[in-house]
């Protein structure tokens, strides 16, 4: 299917469509630039049923990559895969307290099977504490069995009732949650971190996306956990995306679960808590933060293809450059993602235009003149730049290239974030900053009353206070004047 | 939690508990001796939610060992990954008489999200045709549009009323479903027997097991196909298990969905279809095939630990064994999947039980008399044989013993389905066939009525007609004497 939306009929005008690509400027209508981008580019698409989207392979391929290199980061740090059932039994949902009050609003429910009512409802899981930890109730005895380090690709489910985003809200997307149980305070609040890290590792060298970290306020927290960990960035129209979580849960659901170990000291003790999670609206920050006029463009270490080649044809020497762009495929195509654009049904202008609008990082032209001049033509997607590479070199040439190209794009992601994230002095300017698309840095008196006036009067909220000296308090709250408890981050959010 | 059920308690008697391991045999009460196998082992259990099963790390592993490879091959033929919503309204579901007769009894119904009714009932995928299509019938516009050749990797719900048997009928299960779009019906005839292929391939060079291939009949077809193939292997219990399935569905669901591409010649035809899946009953397959009295055997193709290294450790020459295993984990973890069991609190002799158990193909032991002669012994899982083997010849010995054990393990089951297929030259012979646990080969009028007559009779179905000379009719048909149409497979089947 790749390329599909945009391929010509025999008779049709839509090589002139084609053409056109992405019509709208990221810069006029954001939202509607974002739109036509991910479904133009083939990643995405709205499912007949209502709020919920079908992942294109565009889209599922840099989903695979993304699985990839966190699911390695997470088995070389000693974690395990498993898999839970996708439905809960309501009472189950129920047992935390905390935790259904936050989740049951926007729960599915399933009341019948065949032609049966069901003796009891079941929730289609919106996350999955409750049925994974009542197994483990069952499994843990001894402190021998701990630290329990799962994690689980699936789906969850949230009932959304504000307008449909693809990739960023919807009501089915795809992650992975991990669970972990260990036998300290410490060992949990450790592992909290450690995913943190994970998480930053992943959105900056990976998704060149340069993140804030920090914990979040008490109204922002994970339903039902001790204390909530997140990495944050900012998108171009200045909304701030949630990019992952990692969740301390104390004891509170061991308690509720009944999730206690035989200690060393012989004594039974209620274990330790951690979830955390990332899920597919990274797909949709790659977009926002690196995707231009033309349309997307991929970060070299997720993108599905990270070089094209297209031979560029004509009638004289058509085979010389045939076989040249055959040659350095045969080259390439080992080591680096690696697509040869022979279809003959195409121009070489229309192809460009294909690979661009889906965001591959490198294209190589071969004309008849680099046949020639024993070269190739290397352009990078990111600033469109041409570089003439001898055709011995292409192999070392291209390596780095892909090399700078990530290192460009996290560059300019750092220099957004460093543009936006300004102080704000009093409450006028955070105002001021917030319209004006920025993040602002304030100091705040840690109380929610605080918290929930700006948020009335601002509509922005609090997304991370940041650990270390960064979220010291310092001078008076942004709102109330009164001492600073800490310097948090406020924006809209997604 | 590896090893968590089997693990000893600092002042239990646990230890005995493990050694007494597998309780029953696999000879005397097959049903028992699985349920027992699955739960022991730490592959699977059973979830708070009635019917549904939770896959544990050593289960979900080996999941994870048959989508590495069967991706691979799906991805070398050209197919893509994509994913599709978990959730069908009910009228999407319904738009295809036959599928929606034989699917909407066993649907889970979605009535309510948070406290709201909803306008239309949502059911929980049992299968993703209907979804899927209303999609493609959007994208496909031209034969340049095709093949669609993607693949689904999800879960899927069905409400089973009959008794749950872990791996093999939950209300849930994971599995892959494939779905191509095709211009002619050729095409998708090819596709049809060449996924079956890629099954049989897997079947046989990866899980060990050995299959049948061939047609189903009318009578136990896909509801909603044009023709299904399948793949089945028989249980050592005699119960026939499918394996694999693949479909032809003829321009069935392109009629009903609007399916249709502009040809070559300027016509508009509709689409000739295809879907193919297997799911994790394959490891309820592996269970049953190659288990033993002492546990899980598993194929090393998919085993997540092929090789585990247990030092025996004595006060004498204790610190040489531990650095002597180590160097043999060094050397053997990058070529195999190895584990170093060098935890200090348990015998070597409970470790053994433990990997046995588990399945793990080859042990190595490392002893003080083996540190001294510059041997190691390795012991086979499959039949408990015992090789010294020099330690500079170690990479190369366990290379060629996972060979030859994974190529044991198939000829057993060659043996298996073997001895037990048999032909039927009458209902009679037929009925003790079935009753003393075969497969029976044996004519067919093609008739219907005479299919479910044998069903009613003996409880055993037509599980494939094999292609080619094997299915074409011989004699007569052995219930009712008319002429024999095709020779199929009766059994029993899970």
């Amino acid at each position: 299917m790749a390329g599909k939306d945009a391929k010509p009929g025999r008779d049709s005008s839509l090589e002139r469509k084609q053409q056109a690509g992405i019509t709208i400027k990221k810069a006029d209508n954001f939202s509607d630039w974002y739109n036509e981008v991910v479904l133009k580019s083939g990643l995405v698409d709205y499912a007949s049923t209502k709020g919920f989207m079908f992942i294109k392979p565009h889209g599922y391929a840099i989903w695979e990559w993304i699985q990839k290199i966190l699911d390695a980061k997470l088995k070389e740090k000693g974690h395990e895969n498993a898999y839970a059932p996708a439905v809960i039994p309501e009472s189950l949902l129920a047992k935390e307290a905390e935790h259904v009050k936050g989740f049951a609003p926007e729960c599915f429910y399933i009341t019948r099977s065949g032609s049966n009512e069901l003796n009891e409802k079941l929730v289609l899981r919106p996350t999955s504490e409750t049925i994974i930890y009542e197994s483990y109730a069952k499994w843990i005895r001894s402190y021998r069995d701990l630290p329990v380090l799962m994690n689980f690709w699936n789906s969850v489910f949230r009932a959304e009732i504000k307008m449909t985003k693809l990739f960023i809200r919807t009501c089915e997307f795809l992650w992975q949650e991990g669970h972990t149980v260990h036998a300290t305070e410490q060992d949990a609040d450790r592992e909290v971190l450690d995913i943190l890290d994970t998480y930053q590792d992943l959105a900056e060298n990976y998704l060149a996306i340069k993140v804030l970290k920090g914990k979040k306020s008490e109204g922002e927290k994970f339903a039902g956990a001790l204390y909530t960990t997140a990495i944050e960035s900012l998108m171009p129209d200045g909304k701030a995306l949630q990019m992952g979580t990692s969740h301390n849960l104390g004891q509170h659901f061991s308690k509720t679960f009944g999730i206690k170990f035989i200690d060393k000291d012989e004594k039974e003790k209620l274990a330790w808590q951690t979830s955390w999670g990332v899920s597919t609206r990274l797909i949709g920050a790659i977009v926002m933060v690196h995707g231009d006029d033309k349309g997307l463009v991929l970060p070299p270490q997720v993108a599905p293809i990270q070089i094209a080649i297209v031979p560029i044809i004509f009638e004289q020497g058509k085979q010389a450059v045939t076989e040249k762009a055959q040659e350095i495929y045969r080259r390439l195509k080992g080591k680096f993602r690696t697509k040869l654009d022979d279809r003959i049904e195409y121009t070489a202008g229309w192809k460009f235009n294909e690979w661009e609008m889906k965001g591959v990082p490198l294209r190589i032209e071969v004309g008849p003149k680099d046949v020639e001049k024993k070269q190739v033509v290397v352009v990078s997607r990111v600033d469109g730049k041409k570089d003439f590479v001898p055709e011995k070199d292409v192999e070392t040439f291209v390596e780095a290239k892909l090399a700078t190209v990530q290192k460009q794009m996290l560059e300019k992601s750092e220099q957004l974030l460093k543009d936006s994230g300004r102080p704000a002095k009093g409450f006028k300017e955070l105002k001021k900053l917030v319209e004006a698309r920025s993040m602002a840095h304030a100091g705040w008196c840690g109380d929610g009353k605080c918290e929930e006036a700006i948020k009335q009067e601002t509509t922005a909220s609090i997304r991370v206070i940041p650990f270390g000296k960064d979220g010291e308090g310092q001078g008076k709250c942004v709102y109330c004047g009164k001492a600073a408890k800490h310097m948090a981050y406020f924006a809209k959010a997604y």
